[in-house]
């Protein structure tokens, strides 16, 4: 079951493990050996390997035969390095009791320092050391830790003791006392572990060894470590090793100290060695933050180890160039000095913001560190939100009122207000405006506009304020459900706080919070090395990236963004203009067919008007337009006041107008008269559209645009809904382009975004020349569940791991992806080589873009500001293929 | 392409086609030749065959080659069997040129009589009869016939004309008319012709007769015949027979006669014949109603063929019985007496009602005509509706007002009132009431219970009216569309009426007619022929068949019509109990876990005792219950003022319960926060019925009964859904088996109702006992397709053909049916022989039936009125299978 070896020593440049062991020795343990191999200083130790932690659980959480044999012959070795011994009570050997799994579980598992110790040794530290004050300290210290971690006994005990005897002897700081009153704690935190174990404190080391061994591995199935092992997908039989090692102590006087640090700058990318330390400190001192920590480098500011400590900051210089080149990335270290000497504990891959990484990989592949490849691997698709948005300065100060959906990244501020009008009209003022909803609908979109930043009490992750603004690269929180609005009283009740209209707030999209006031941000910077990543990225993938846009501005900026074209053009979002949802208003409600088309000839023109506009925007590149496709009920108006304004303009009664307002509503709009079911029961509707994009197309060509229009029906699930209407289509387009003698080649599809549109992909395919995922719809179909309303029991599912993500978020391989799968099948079985996308809100989502090119799509399309992720998830997609 | 042989003759004891040659012959002439060989006798004719018709499209509507040779032939020894000759100007053999596709297609295609007649044969006709007002009445009426169907002269020039005539002549019918006038009428209808067509009125028999072959074939593509071949799924392909037969006259004096009849009465199955003629009269003159036409049978009434034609009347017993011997089912014929001489010109297997079906067939197999398994087939599931529920009489006069959907068959009369609560109090009274609503809630259930039947202006066949209707047995129209109701005037408005409040209206659930008035109705008689049928089919079936229901009267009711079990049992409708509805909202708005389990603990006892009613009227047999599954808003008020009085009754503020209220509300409620999503956030409520669950069983059991529960968790996507619901009620079936010291077998499955659980149904069966198919919501899921809101398009998209049939009626086999079977093989591939059924509205349905035994689920679940339905669907599916 278990390797022969179990205990890996290494020390005085000499190891048993490997850097590359990871699953055996864990990530410590790898990176321990690593370094000493590499002949960087290293206290010596030894690792127990992960396969130990089976054994412990399989026997009943009991440390197995032979382990102790071996454990004493690594200590032999470290004894000799050292030349002490452990448990000897004149000059002990102390060590340090680690944890260390394959991956990083920051906090989540326990660490004994200073262990080895007990009332006999302690005096011989003292005396080997000469500092009284060193050895009780360390003693004390050593009880707290082994109290808590092995014994049980909570921290808080020994802290209050210890505040107790700060109190009596006047002192401010832990280091502030003296070695007697250190002393005196002693007694005290012996008698703190009697009481709660009914045990006296164990005297002998070789006990307080194993214990400590075996309290680590259990540590292993604490609750917030499984936690933390379902949340981030870690399997339960990994284990963790446990890494015993020397001591060496950064408190032992003031030229000693104790340090994190990273290789290069983790928020900036810059190279320079970048951290910060402590003098006379323990390692836990920093992470208590008992004492504010100095800068390393003296660029961050005055008592820099660089000043300060001159030669280990070259030792240190040289050992991260080290570790740069033997790792080939930037690292994140941990370091204790100790009498002038530089030891290092710990190296690891240093996370970093997404501008430091994009700057990173850059600059280590211009050093030749890494080859083009891997830079493009280094950078987190997701991390690119960053760059191409404001971010809070994580400097600022902010009072966070609660918490709703990260659902469009990027900060903003603004006065909120409560309606899309008052949005407009005050942010034209030029005054900055939130917009702050229950929910919004495609009415506010003028609004949405106006505003910063958008907040919403109801909605999901797909929600319509969510959808839209991330189309637009506006910040939003949605489905906030903390939010009190007080329409009547212009009011916004959250965290216990009143907020009237006009009142600043700052929202981040990126995190999901709502805060309080204006807080400071920092503006996006797309800068050289982001343009030579994307490059880089566009050389490696296979996957087109295009965009969702409506308008030529969208169109335009998603250009920028690198988009290869619109995946998906709403028509509908055209329907609301100010100078058309009138026309729009008079066809819905018209008594029959001759009134609706009347309306709809005063649409033609304005919706040529909008095609042209984006044919130029997107000259040379495919631009897919979907027919309409929302119920007709969402463009009518809601309120009383806003009905009676339309039969007076409309010329009808109240009530007549009222009532037929009535009757459009639907129980299930989501599953209900929209999408090509309207285009069955209206056809004058897709045909006017039809004729729009045909006269649009021609008169661009014309102009001498090159015009690749595909049009696009929506909801389709039955080749027998298609067929009417691309045979009405095809008319149309003939008798356009013969009206205007110009010829535009123009591919006419469909969106597959319900299961059964799926399972018959290969019938629908003989009526459509290419297909387009609509993977919101897939997934609230394929689940039965509505974007809108899952917020109340969604993130549950997702707290409690009943699914793993957010389906809306990622596409769900299982469900929804099986049935992409099967339909990508089914169509270009009858069709080889048919063009494939989609164009749901997981194209910009990197895990789904892996999906998507997996699946041999031919192409992803997001909102522009997702077009960035996109390409560069599509590159990794392909480069991970290998 | 086409057989050698084109034309087959039949006459005088000799065919040369048989009876079994449908598909070359058509039903008419198959029917001819079958009777010819018969020895019964048949006017002398021939059929050209179908292929003919496909050979006369392929070559653009021309006859082919040697054709007219054939015809010829054909001809030839059909004037020698009368010895007259066709075109003979003394005294000319007259011919009838008739339509006969494969299966009937009443009154689509056409028909030509008296054909071969012309200004000079007509004088030959009338000297050679020595009838002049019968010749010419034939030519008139050819005229008229050729000038319809062959030359497209629309009828109502020449009824003009004939009015005309008559006026002139002061007759009263067309009889009354005397030679002169008759004649006077020839120039008349020929002008009418040469002013239609530009052409004079073909003189020349043989082109009267190619012609007329001509039309007849392009009657086939005729817009009606096209629209009734798509309704009925006949294919274009297989084209229609012509028959061309010699004429014989019941119009050619008073013994002379015509008339249509069957061999069994098609309305009550009687073994007697039955049918009406006329004496001195031609076909069409009976089916146009010109004169009212005499029974047959003198049981029937004064003026019969018995009485008057005794001869022949013994004649067509005679046929009559030859002719179910030889097909071994009722006919529907046709006959002409000419001068005292029957003569036979149809027969085809008889239409009937449910009842009529019935008798026959066990008659029919006492008789010893046909075996078990055949009576079994004969009798169409569909109809079974009839004999169950009270019908209109058919004799009754109505005025229909509007139709909406036959939602639940049977018919009902009562007063109209508009709320549930009107509806409970008015028929307490002793009062029969109509419950008439824009849309029924599970708020309307005691309205619904104490109403007659049940009218709504909104809602398919799937809607809450519907399925509660049907479960209940009560008539139903839903979604009449025609309705407009006026609550605050209480007032209905339909057909360009006003109804009051109390206002006497009669609906047909099976026609979805609404009528004015009272209209008597027959009431449901099930026969011992009834039993007898249920009993054969019980025999032969191999899926079994299981009833929806809530109650224990339903329940009982089932079991009477045969359920095996109850395969769904609806707990919401339990919440909806006078006596518990306070219980339920005060669970709904309570603050925390603690006030819900308060008011769960009241619900606890009423839910024990439902299910004890319950196992104790299904002893013996298995009862699925489905734990809670609608969204909890359904159970709270919608109105201000019920607000207010639960607010006061709750001791909580109007605005407080208000907020929480419209909280609660949802955008798509289909897809929301329900089934077993409320056992995740709300586990007390699961554990709440499934310990009520539990006691039930034990109480029951320790009574004596013999119980098998089943649990059904609702709305399934994910296994991980199901585990932790499952391990809870594991856990509480053996706390309570453990108190009350009785072990009772309980499954615990789920069901199967959106695409995901489908797709991953492998991973589900892991934690089920057994499957149960939701088809309603897969199909709502599958199609995107809201089965409240399908109104206002799914008519048309079933009337255009983009849909064959309602799938929410019909199990949609290409995409429902191919999840349904996935399901079925992922479930069964982990667990073999698992047990899975379906409780959809389609368990009753026998085309869905159908395919229910053939992907091998073990039963259907219908509402007890469909029970016998379903066990006759599924004698079918076996016995077909063969």
């Amino acid at each position: 079951m278990a390797t022969n070896k179990r205990v890996y020593f290494f020390g005085d440049g000499q190891a048993e493990g490997k850097g590359d062991q990871k699953e055996l020795l864990g990530g410590k343990g790898a990176g321990l050996a690593e370094m000493t191999q590499l002949g960087i200083p290293v206290p010596a130790g030894f690792t127990i390997v992960t396969e130990v932690c089976n054994e412990y659980y399989e026997s009943g959480n009991t440390l197995p035969d032979g382990l102790r044999r071996e454990m004493s012959e690594a200590m032999a070795r470290v004894e000799a390095i050292f030349g002490l011994r452990f448990g000897d009570e004149a000059n002990p050997l102390l060590v340090s009791v680690r944890s260390g799994a394959r991956v990083s579980m920051p906090g989540m598992m326990d660490t004994v320092l200073n262990l080895g110790l007990n009332d006999r040794s302690v005096e011989g530290l003292a005396e080997a050391t000469g500092n009284r004050c060193f050895a009780f300290d360390s003693y004390r210290r050593f009880i707290q830790m082994y109290g808590d971690v092995v014994l049980g006994v909570e921290s808080e005990h020994f802290q209050k003791s210890l505040e107790e005897v700060k109190h009596a002897a006047g002192a401010a700081q832990d280091c502030d006392l003296d070695a007697a009153a250190l002393e005196s704690l002693i007694p005290r935190f012996k008698a703190i572990v009697e009481e709660h174990t009914g045990k006296p404190f164990p005297q002998d080391p070789q006990v307080q060894l194993l214990t400590a061994v075996s309290a680590v591995f259990s540590s292993w199935n604490n609750q917030r470590a499984k936690r933390y092992r379902k949340i981030h997908g870690i399997p339960g039989h990994w284990g963790t090793a446990v890494n015993v090692q020397a001591m060496v102590f950064g408190n032992r006087g003031e030229d000693c100290a104790t340090g994190v640090g990273f290789t290069r700058n983790p928020s900036t990318g810059e190279h320079a060695f970048f951290g910060e330390y402590m003098v006379n400190a323990q390692g836990e001192d920093v992470v208590a933050g008992i004492r504010t920590p100095e800068p390393v480098n003296k660029i961050e500011g005055p008592g820099s180890l660089e000043e300060r400590f001159p030669e280990c900051y070259q030792q240190l210089l040289e050992i991260a160039a080290r570790l740069e080149k033997n790792y080939r990335d930037m690292q994140d270290i941990e370091f204790t000095i100790q009498h002038g000497k530089v030891w290092m504990l710990q190296t690891r891959t240093g996370k970093r913001t997404g501008r430091a990484a994009v700057r990173i990989a850059v600059e280590q592949c211009e050093e030749g560190l890494i080859e083009e490849r891997e830079a493009v691997l280094r950078i987190d698709p997701n991390s690119l939100d960053q760059l191409l948005h404001p971010t809070l300065d994580p400097k600022a100060a902010k009072t966070v009122l609660a918490k709703g959906l990260p659902a469009s990244p990027g900060a903003a501020s603004g006065k909120i207000v409560f309606h899309a009008d008052d949005a407009e009209r005050i942010s034209k003022e030029g005054t900055k405006v939130l917009l702050v909803r229950v929910e919004t609908s495609p009415e506010d979109i003028h609004g949405m506009y106006a505003a910063e930043g958008i907040l919403t009490a109801r909605g999901g992750m797909t929600s319509h304020a969510a959808v839209v603004a991330r189309g637009m690269g506006t910040p939003c929180v949605a489905g906030c459900g903390a939010l009190r609005i007080d329409l009547d009283a212009k009011q916004l009740h959250v965290g216990g706080k009143v907020f009237d209209e006009l009142s600043v707030l700052t929202i981040d999209g990126g995190s999901g919070e709502v805060i309080e006031g204006d807080v400071p941000r920092i503006p996006a910077d797309l800068s050289g090395e982001f343009g030579r990543v994307m490059e880089w990225a566009d050389r490696y993938r296979r996957l087109k990236v295009r965009t969702n846009a409506d308008t030529p501005e969208d169109a335009a900026r998603a250009r920028e963004f690198g988009a290869e074209g619109i995946g998906l053009c709403r028509t509908e979002h055209m329907f609301f203009g100010e100078d058309r949802i009138e026309a729009v208003r008079r066809m819905i409600l018209a008594a029959d067919e001759a009134g609706r088309r009347e309306a709809l000839k005063d649409l033609l023109p304005m919706q040529r008007s909008d095609f042209i506009g984006i044919f130029k925007a997107m000259d040379g590149l495919p631009v897919t337009i979907r027919l309409l496709d929302p119920p007709l009920h969402e463009f009518l108006p809601q309120e009383d006041s806003q009905i009676e304004a339309l039969a007076q303009a409309m010329g009808v009664e109240f009530k007549t107008l009222k009532i037929k307002n009535e009757s459009l509503h639907e129980l299930n709009p989501m599953l209900g008269h929209r999408g090509c079911r309207l285009g069955i029961t209206y056809p004058e509707i897709y045909e006017m559209q039809a004729r729009a994009i045909a006269e649009a197309s021609c008169e661009a060509a014309a102009a001498g645009v090159d015009v690749q229009p595909e049009i696009m029906v929506p909801l389709i699930n039955h080749v027998k809904e298609l067929e009417p209407l691309r045979a009405m289509i095809v008319r149309v387009l003939s008798e356009v382009q013969a009206e205007k003698g110009v010829k535009v080649d123009t591919l006419i599809g469909t969106m597959i975004e319900f299961p059964r549109a799926c399972l018959t992909a290969d019938k629908i395919a003989a009526q459509a020349d290419f297909f387009s995922f609509g993977t919101n719809d897939l997934t609230q179909t394929t689940f039965g569940l509505s974007r809108d309303d899952a917020g109340t029991f969604l993130p549950e599912y997702v707290d409690k791991g009943i699914y793993p993500i957010d389906p809306f978020v990622s596409i769900d391989v299982d469900g929804v992806g099986r049935l992409v799968k099967m339909a990508i099948e089914l169509g270009r079985g009858v069709k080889p080589g048919m063009k494939i996308g989609i164009c749901g809100e997981h194209g910009g989502e990197p895990a789904s873009v892996s999906f998507c090119h997996a699946a041999a799509l031919d192409y992803v399309s997001c909102s522009p500001f997702r077009v960035p992720v996109a390409r560069l998830s599509a590159a990794h997609a392909q480069l991970k293929q290998g």
